[in-house]
């Protein structure tokens, strides 16, 4: 088996591995300073990403830096869609002073879960993208409200695979309150998403198997040990010549 | 005389007026959500000025939501530069969202004031609008860093008057701890500006004539008789003639 | 007829008229600094009420200021007690250091909304209290969660009557967004006011006559006509001699 | 030698470790939510402590979540007090539902740097913990303004000496930007915190002997190896026969 898989990471969200995860992902999603950061710190992120030559996303959210964009917020579509506009125009200003190209979007937190869930604010995340550049990736949840709604506004989607979260049988995540919600084992995590690239499905914590066909694979920076589980899934995947690789041609 | 003068006033504050000073200014410096606001309101200030024909300027600041943009805060100027970059992106992809052209940028509350003496302060702005969009005007006190600093980075600039503030001898204004700091009439503030346009200099506090050329003139809207204000002292500019328009060519 | 009624409304939220409404309320609902106004001028208007003889209340929000308290936020209970607990301590200090007694607690926004319709809201702000100060007065919506609760809890609770808002048949007030929302006549007001006095009942919007037996009547202090819809409301019910007093024997 | 010393280590800031430091420390400066975190996870880290039987103190800040509480900002002196008492009394009420008693004031980053040279800030930190309880101890620089104020006002201070920072000659710290700011060996830094305790002087970068009496020895949490490096320093140090306990007789 060849196959090319982008590993995509959250960034410059204080989390303190940002150097390390950056030797080891294809994609960093930048927090844009609205939960974590500020303008500073986001320019900093992205400096650091090109130099790495790691993909460059913005990461847009609630302005919730109180609880790190994880409150779920109601808020009408319209001033999500300038919320999200205005986070992704910020973004690019500081894309064009570090001399990069933004190549993706990843809502971060309460927005991205409750977007998949939601076809309005849905339509607003994806309408504030088309304003700001219509040829950014969007990185969505699989059969997800922003998946359907990237198809229709013709934006291209980038389907995520959780490498280290157990999956439902109707292919959402296992709420992180349950103990069976996230995969500890680096080397497992690794055989699941060969599982995935090979097999197109995963397991369902029931057993049941669920069709994936990922284009991306989030991990997690903000663990202890994130960096050496990073770190073993990729040396995994790459033993078995799976190409770690940023989507898109602009990067 | 026939002359022509800019009226500009913020917008986007809170203050309450904002529909009827619409109304009577040429120019609007809108706050772009780190001192007030937010980018939902943003968006629909700048598309109430779209509305009403009245140029659009971005208004940044600190991020100091909690004292209104007034604290004085020592930043790097590299992080000052990040900051005001940020927020024009920001306020670009809203004007974006709007279909309309950003004019002007005009610094707010404390970041302006330090920007006015503070060489590196001033250039982090002015690169900062330069990132971008380089046919931005800038906005700035006479005789300032920041008129300064666009003269020697070819950024057009825009030399303000304040209608109703008394000036000291060396051109700046005089304190608001004073009691002679406001002019409180506004037939008093249209001959100051009448003799402004005239005689090409102000009467300081103690007499001395300070040489004075503007191309804009800033009205506040923040106080409870702001409109009346405004109206007479543009009533009374009218009668004599002076044309009240916005600068540069993309209005 | 011969009562007494406490007249309450908001302060400390930037709105521009605070002077000549501590000269016409009984109770003052002060912002704790986490949807408007910060430290100092939580402090400044504890001292301005204290001056004019007018009653404190704290007014803890969500903290949101960049929607001024106004988005609905989904937070744990624990959380929200946290929230409120916390803004009532950094409250009284506020008091403690202008030398006067906090006498009510009424929460803001959204959080007041929220926690009228949801028991473990209701108790979360109610325990908030009861950490800080039992003999602390709960200002609650008629017929609300908030009410129950203070009663179960055995805090002393004050029931709200709004001059200014019309109501639904099950006691609810009409939602801002339909246009009969509002009573904008302070004659009509004060009838009201006065009919709920000696009838112990509201008619509603359909002629439904709701019981409603209100401890303090809520007035508006951010809209234009603020200043003279309170003055001619308490003009009114002076006439017909209603004492105006707050509740509480700290006062 | 048998020597009773305070170790005091940040908390609560979001850095990770603070299970691990909470074994180590005897006292614990716990952000009040204006630099880091919110009110539920300041009561959540004083819960932690007090199960930990670890000392509590307040860590208040200026208002900046956006820079960590490190930028200077410029506020009138009776802003500060208010800022510092509404987070001491917030931070009392968190406090009070966890059943534990305040014990120290420590200031924050800038708030702390411009403190300790500057009376009039000092003064205003010194009032505001007298309004909230005048019993609560207060963390100090030696030698600074903020000693000498609570001196003067009476409030039992406490000296803090950096175990892992060099010193100037004039007894302040060598700043952070020179390379020799640092002392990153536990048991070089053991080693100078014991003949502190013995000799009352520590070896500035120049030679210079510089008197030192401290109360307390500020251990930093925040860096990738901090756990071990204040488990070696406090290994070291009891191998030495030094008591590490929290001071004041509330604990």
């Amino acid at each position: 088996m060849t196959a090319v898989i982008d590993l995509n990471a959250d960034l410059g969200e204080g989390a303190g591995h940002d150097d390390e995860i950056l030797d080891l992902v294809s994609s960093a999603n930048i927090s844009c300073g609205f939960h974590a950061g500020n303008p500073a710190s986001v320019l900093a992120s992205i400096r650091a990403a090109k130099e790495k030559k790691v993909a460059v996303g913005a990461h847009p959210s609630f302005d919730d830096r109180v609880n790190f964009g994880r409150t779920e917020m109601h808020l009408p579509a319209g001033d999500v869609f300038a919320l999200v506009a205005y986070q992704l125009g910020g973004f690019q200003a500081m894309c064009t002073a570090a001399g990069v190209e933004m190549n993706h979007v990843k809502p971060h937190g309460a927005l991205y879960n409750m977007a998949a869930a939601d076809p309005a604010l849905a339509e607003a995340i994806a309408h504030a993208l088309l304003a700001v550049d219509k040829r950014l990736l969007l990185f969505v949840p699989p059969q997800s409200c922003l998946e359907k709604t990237a198809l229709e506004l013709e934006i291209d989607s980038i389907t995520e695979f959780f490498a280290d979260r157990n999956y439902m049988p109707d292919g959402s995540l296992v709420p992180r309150s349950r103990p069976d919600a996230l995969i500890d084992d680096p080397l497992e995590a690794a055989d699941r998403v060969l599982r995935v690239l090979n097999e197109r499905m995963v397991e369902a914590i029931d057993g049941t198997a669920v069709p994936m066909l990922p284009n991306t694979i989030c991990v997690h920076g903000d663990t202890p040990d994130a960096v050496s589980f990073i770190r073993e899934l990729r040396r995994r995947l790459e033993l078995e010549d799976v190409m770690i690789a940023a989507p898109g041609k602009r990067v």
